[in-house]
């Protein structure tokens, strides 16, 4: 394996770690707060970056799929680390494991949150944490790709670790340009969204905060009740908009950019991505009329809580936790999904679903009439089996990932010498905490982890095993997993 | 396809069900109950079968795999249908949504049950109850074809859609010698456990019963307490370790048979399977140590209810739902797990776990090392990609009908006028109940559905929906699936 290669990501991700730390203690500085915290670890990072790019040259820039997806992972983990120690030494979240989960919860944009009372925080912290959102919203790595040149022609193998999705879709021959078009996009539907929350009436600091949260569909607010504490249907309808917007494939609007838009709204994962939002939608306004009176209010929080909740974002007006069985469930099923490959989306990816659906149904088929030709197509184009077969490993791995999560977290709480829990450790919590953190959501489906709950219950083990879930969620597994298998520190 | 093939085989079964139907006949008649329901049911049978068999004569007996899944899933409906006729007849089960649940549940060898007291059950009604576990168990086709040919050499077809496991292991080339084997052996067991029970001081006719329910690995009990009303320990192990022998695949029986005892002992799946086990009983009686009191008490109820779930039998002794959240957990896990392939045991199974395991490993392997050899294999035979590829469908398929069941139910007793529900509505309740049908157990996780609850709220529409996920589940799927599928009743 190419280390030194990989010390050179890693280095030059850390001098970027500590440039993005200036923006909140710029923030620090406006508001007259202390901005210690941030300078020391702007001091330690670049300290850090710099010793790594100095002393261990590569000799060659060459990698493969195993660089790429060991570099994104180590990558990962250290800016979660490093990124946390601002929030520890400035006071804001006292405790580093606590802080450690807080700042992965940002970058990976899941938005779970362990802060009992959010609006306590710094005007630097809070927006440090919020930023996280958008650094990890279109990745870390694709930003550093967009403004430096890193590995070379192989840096899609860099790409492919992190944007989400069965395949990565190169939008121009050069990787490096199509992250600077992908960061391009990405910023300029943020500030767009900044500029209609303005209009709802937001101050500049909570619409810019709002918007990096919505972009990256991560999930944190500013406020303790999040986006309900505004009680605004246009703030609701705009974001609501604005994350099925951020939850579709990036690709498209580069296809709509250069005159492609025909082709863009032909996707089939937009028609299925589209279509179920539509019926989710409808089909919990008509459950929630009965319980807020009239079509409209049913109406807006349906749509809302579809929205945040298919785009992995995870902010709250109601709580959803007390609402119908079957809505909870179809929000659960919704969690599972997710939103679209090349999304900032966590989940499956509606993509995953279409081909997962289609292959069973080919398989199925296959069955009744062997001889018959057992083609899986996608946008009128053939996929191969060496894809559809990527998306069923990536399945069972989701699966498994997201039980054994369910398992250690059920142990939470537990005294062996007494037989009693002191945390809730029932199955649906256990479970959607578990989803939540593999999806990248924020919220579960039970009061206690639920948009009126937090995260701040659980024990260190349990925050350390939730880290490490929406890491495995945000990077798709494998950049993850690969750290733990003994044969990626083999030498060949 | 083959109609009239289906049909003989239809007309074949009636027959069947005919004759076993003097079962709990003679049951009746020697316990001086009236018998009018099962001699009425037995005459349509009949009458249905010869009609069949009659009138739509084949002009070929070759059949392929879609009639053989096509075959398998009819027959199984069928049985249902009619087996549902004498217990609503007799008066056991008034409402015939209710008597089909219950008798879908047997044969598929679930053992969720809707009787609200199954003691006030007639005497030859609770036989006829019981003894389909037995029937289900082993496969009813698998039974025709031990008892007369049926497809000619192409019946493994049959076996094949009927026989649990992602491969058929042939015991021998002809399957209808495979099928006497396997259904002696079944009986052979049956006996024996039969006689331990006896010894344990149980009356023979419930002797003989709770070996038919352990034998099919069904659940249902002659008491309202299950085994929990023997109260007696040699019981609960007598039955324990018969649960993990009816789980255990029935080709290493086989194999003992002929002499090759060391043969089925080096089988990975048995080593799995007897590992989980004892994992699961030691995790078990750690958590229950305190809330027993003694070591033994705990370790007694952890290997009683780990053997119950893990083999899909589903008899209660305590409610497990009551017990710490990670046992309950461990639990689930044992569920969508299940028993070995080729033996009566529900769930995933634990070869197929194995397989995704494996697969999976060596397709993370294969990101690392591109060029390495990737290859899975099972008791030291390289497996197919084609397997492991049926398997990975398998699991899909498993996974979307489980969340799609949890979905349907979790709309019961909905009201969409007052947006209240009159029914347990909670995700856990419908995810474990779901769960419990698709893999064939018994009893859910929550308190309306466990150990001391029963199906019996449910609607008429979950109902349904539940016996097809029950079939779905015994059936291993396709069969169900495939009468579904428009291009199975397409001509060629």
């Amino acid at each position: 394996m190419n280390g030194r290669m990989i010390a050179r990501i890693l280095g030059t991700v850390l001098l970027l770690l500590a440039g993005v730390l200036l923006l909140p203690l710029i923030v620090g500085l406006i508001y007259g707060e202390s901005v210690r915290g941030f300078a020391l670890t702007i001091a330690l990072a670049a300290a850090l970056g710099l010793t790594l790019l100095l002393c261990l040259k590569p000799k060659s820039t060459e990698i493969y799929a195993r660089e790429g997806f060991t570099a994104v992972g180590l990558v990962w983990i250290t800016m979660s680390l490093i990124g946390a120690l601002p929030l520890v030494l400035n006071g804001d979240i006292p405790r580093y494991v606590d802080a450690v989960f807080e700042v992965t919860s940002g970058f990976t944009t899941t938005g779970a949150s362990v802060v009992p009372d959010v609006e306590a925080l710094s005007r630097s912290g809070m927006f440090w944490r919020i930023f996280t959102h958008w650094l990890g919203g279109m990745g870390v790595l694709v930003f550093v790709m967009a403004v430096m040149p890193l590995g070379g022609d192989r840096s899609m193998h860099i790409m492919r670790a992190e944007v989400p999705g069965p395949t990565v879709g190169k939008l121009v021959p050069r990787a490096r340009k199509t992250a600077m078009i992908l960061y391009l996009i990405y910023l300029g539907l943020t500030l767009l969204e900044t500029v209609f929350l303005l209009f709802g009436g937001m101050s500049f600091y909570e619409a810019l905060l709002h918007s990096f949260a919505s972009a990256g569909t991560g999930g944190f607010s500013t406020r303790a009740a999040s986006i309900g504490a505004f009680d605004s249907a246009y703030i609701e309808t705009v974001i609501g908009v604005f994350l099925i917007l951020f939850g579709t494939n990036f690709n498209l609007y580069y296809l709509i950019l250069i005159g492609r838009a025909k082709d863009a709204l032909k996707s089939e994962e937009l028609h299925w991505y589209l279509g179920i939002i539509a019926f989710c939608v409808a089909a919990i306004a008509v459950g929630l009329r009965p319980i807020y009176g009239s079509v409209g209010t049913a109406l807006r929080h349906a749509f809302f809580n579809v929205t945040t909740i298919v785009s992995t974002t995870g902010f709250g007006t109601e709580d959803f936790t007390k609402w119908p069985g079957y809505i909870q469930m179809l929000l659960i099923c919704l969690m599972l999904i997710g939103g679209c490959a090349g999304s900032t989306g966590g989940g499956l990816k509606v993509s995953r679903l279409i081909l997962l659906v289609k292959t069973a149904a080919a398989d199925v088929r296959k069955m009744v009439r062997p001889r018959s030709v057992n083609r899986v197509s996608l946008d009128g184009q053939r996929v191969s089996r060496e894809t559809t077969s990527a998306v069923y490993t990536f399945f069972a791995l989701y699966m498994l990932i997201l039980f054994g999560c369910t398992l250690l977290l059920s142990l939470d709480g537990h005294n062996f010498a007494t037989g009693l829990s002191a945390a809730p450790d029932d199955f649906a919590t256990c479970f959607t905490a578990a989803l939540s953190c593999m999806s990248n959501i924020g919220p579960g489906m039970t009061a206690a982890i639920g948009p009126k709950g937090g995260f701040g219950f659980f024990s260190d083990f349990s925050k350390i095993v939730m880290s490490l879930t929406m890491l495995c969620g945000r990077l798709e597994i494998y950049a993850i997993l690969i750290l733990f298998l003994p044969s990626t520190w083999r030498k060949n």
